[in-house]
């Protein structure tokens, strides 16, 4: 809880209407999507313009609270759990398209629209925003640029970071930053957007947005290879990418996920498959035809027990929504799901595959295997009990097992999720401590007092 | 000059033929490419590995002297002109391609790798490397990286930062930092990688980079629009874009830049042409027929006198060499050209157009309009002399007056040369002044003894 004084001062800037100090509702703000200890929030807010939260970020910079402004909170690293209690700033009200311009291909958003329906506007300009996270139908862009989000169609079109061309923030002492540029190419300054994408709230708050967008690819089309052999599929994947072709989606499903989807949302995938390639190719219709046959054929030679093509759009969106809803299937099979995100260069899936399964044997833990393949970034998902603390310690030490592998293979800890608090103990295993000592020096550069979120990506300066 | 004893420390460290103190040698290093006052260091070293470029930064570091390092020094902002003297240090030894990974296309670079060799390198395994900044026949990966350098195929490509996954640098202090990854997603601790890209060496010291390839589009098709009117050639540029056309490469050719042209390279250019757009269309053969065929069209709709299509890949590559002889073929008409390159929305090219042609009038002074139209990115010339310290005067009002233009168009002052020395005083114009207070304070976290290319981009601290 806030002192009196300074919850009435919150009022009188943000509108009593929108300031929340009921424990009830501060609960509701002490955690995210990650299987993390919840924090509980002192005051939750909720600024309805862009200078209400300048507000916000001036009050508790002044006042030594720490600030954690949240989307949806569909994380999973923690990014969004208030670690020091202080104040939550909740953007869903900042939720304005403030701009599509068709021309120059580019729009300005408010942090708190919400994924998918910005997805919906731009495409029916014929626009495309790519980035689709997993949680796109309730996440919001303020959210998405703060995690540097992924989603399905890395491979071919990127992820949120290269759809960033701009942003205002507000630095910790609630002056408005301005970075970046409506054009396409900026070689301004400091690539200040670069920095802020990503940085999961540490640096700044941000107000606004500027999105690249791109003609949406019209002709589209969706198959399913079908594999008896796990590391038949995984090769499979390399084995495309090597012949050249880029595929807009190319995700792994093992078995175990197979059996997960298909029981929660009844598509008629193989639920006997070891595993299943989903591969979906867009462009000139030329050019779909063409890759879509040579991605066929590749299946096969690679031991491809039979190669499923979606017969229209209604079939491929119902494959696409299946895979979707991989997580919230696994999360119904045991009270604790643990994601993680893991990422190789795609050469090592293979290896990275059966050390998963290894790992499942080894930590006597089930653990189901999809992903982002074309990327190398797959989601071995833990099922367990966070009640169980034997059981919890063995999944401990089975995610620090996959985080090993992944960076003995070349990898990185985070393709997506980002670091938050579930990883910044793991940080030092990936990258040099000089590097973290050169990530500190800037957050304690920006922000002296530590008051933006304060624990996360390169956790306590020592 | 340095004193002897710090003389003999270098050659202690860089071995003796490596350390250059002869007046001749540094005055070498005193210039770039920029039209600026040179500085002569007061030093140069040439580190032939990693560790002989990490003693170079402690050495400086501990003994408070500036180091600028540079590549072929061909940046257009004065990035690597060593403002207060001091060491610097040249890459071209430090020219290892390290890796070439065909199947996860990426490779592994050294700073001082030639660009044009290394695009050469990996084109002969079937990848493509697209960013061909102007000088690439001569300018290093390190120092298009410093820059983040653009060229012709920003428009479908992106431009260098596109392409940086992964970087190793030195701090300050001379310590090893890794950041970014050989993954293609990689959401792991603060994005250093897009914050060392353009910051022209005032942050850190590359020593190594991690490149992203892409497959090579193998069917390619460029064409000719010849226009009377410039107007109109230049709203055809938004014209192409709006229907959802991406060339790969989209260039714009003033008259008075046609005729320097044509009496530089004689390769047939029509000298009456009020403009020309130059056009190249790449991806799958259907697709290539396909916008060539609109492109054509589009462009006879808007106004064009004449199409003229390469008929093969000899013709194609004499237009694109001819454009890119453009700086040059200026260049010999007068004792100093001054290549400027803000930059705007593409839709308002045809604005930017007419103001540079008014600028041109109302300062007497002749200038040649080129550049990467498709990115809104003109390269507005001004040829003079810089011993008339008169018309000096007015090259410089010219100049400001044409960032003054760009900037009410919602455009930004670089789009791929970098601030700079050259531009740091009207940073301010363009961002707020709490976006470099936000600047300064990274680099005094991170260099708080200037060491590392001081003046550059954000200026001195007031």
């Amino acid at each position: 809880m806030v002192n009196r004084n300074l919850l009435k001062e919150f009022q009188k800037r943000l509108g009593r209407e929108n300031v929340f100090s009921e424990e009830a509702d501060r609960l509701v703000y002490s955690y995210d999507a990650a299987v993390l200890k919840p924090e509980i929030p002192g005051l939750v807010v909720r600024p309805v313009t862009s200078e209400a939260l300048s507000h916000a970020v001036r009050l508790c910079n002044e006042n030594g609270l720490p600030l954690t402004v949240r989307g949806a909170g569909t994380n999973l690293s923690g990014g969004t759990i208030p670690k020091k209690g202080g104040v939550v700033a909740v953007t869903n009200a900042l939720n304005k398209i403030l701009e599509i311009n068709e021309e120059d291909m580019y729009a300005v958003v408010q942090p708190g629209v919400v994924t998918a329906k910005f997805a919906t506007a731009v495409e029916s300009r014929g626009l495309f925003y790519p980035p689709d996270p997993g949680s796109q139908a309730v996440s919001t862009l303020g959210g998405n640029v703060a995690e540097n989000a992924g989603g399905l169609r890395g491979l071919k079109y990127g992820v949120t970071r290269d759809y960033v061309m701009g942003l205002q923030f507000f630095d910790v002492d609630g002056e408005l930053v301005k970075t970046g540029s409506r054009t396409v190419k900026c070689a301004t300054g400091y690539n200040l957007t670069g920095l802020l994408v990503g940085s999961e709230g540490t640096l700044g708050v941000i107000s606004e947005i500027i999105l690249k967008l791109i003609p949406l690819p019209v002709h589209k089309r969706a198959m399913m290879a079908i594999f008896n052999d796990i590391s038949r599929a995984s090769e499979t994947v390399a084995a495309i990418i090597a012949h050249r072709i880029v595929p807009a989606t190319l995700e792994f499903l093992d078995n175990f996920t197979i059996r997960a989807v298909e029981s929660y949302s009844q598509v008629g995938l193989p639920v006997d498959a070891a595993a299943l390639l989903l591969i979906e190719v867009d462009g000139h219709p030329a050019q779909v035809e063409e890759d879509a046959d040579k991605v066929a054929s590749l299946c096969r030679e690679m031991g491809a027990a039979e190669i499923r093509v979606a017969k229209d759009a209604a079939e491929r969106d119902k494959v696409w929504e299946a895979r979707r809803s991989a997580l919230s299937a696994l999360a119904k099979m045991k009270p604790t799901v643990v994601l993680e995100d893991a990422t190789v260069p795609r050469s090592k899936i293979p290896d990275m595959v059966l050390a998963i399964e290894e790992i499942s044997r080894r930590f006597d833990l089930p653990i189901g295997t999809f992903g982002h393949a074309g990327d190398g970034n797959l989601h071995p998902t833990i099922l367990t009990d966070r009640r169980n603390k034997e059981e919890w310690k063995r999944v401990e030490a089975a995610i620090e097992a996959i985080f090993d592998k992944a960076l003995e293979l070349g990898g990185t800890l985070s393709g997506e999720h980002g670091i938050g608090l579930a990883k910044s103990c793991f940080l030092e295993k990936e990258t040099s401590m000089a590097a973290i000592t050169y990530s500190r020096r800037i957050k304690a550069a920006l922000d002296p007092k530590n008051i933006l979120n304060p624990g996360k990506i390169i956790g306590e300066s020592p």
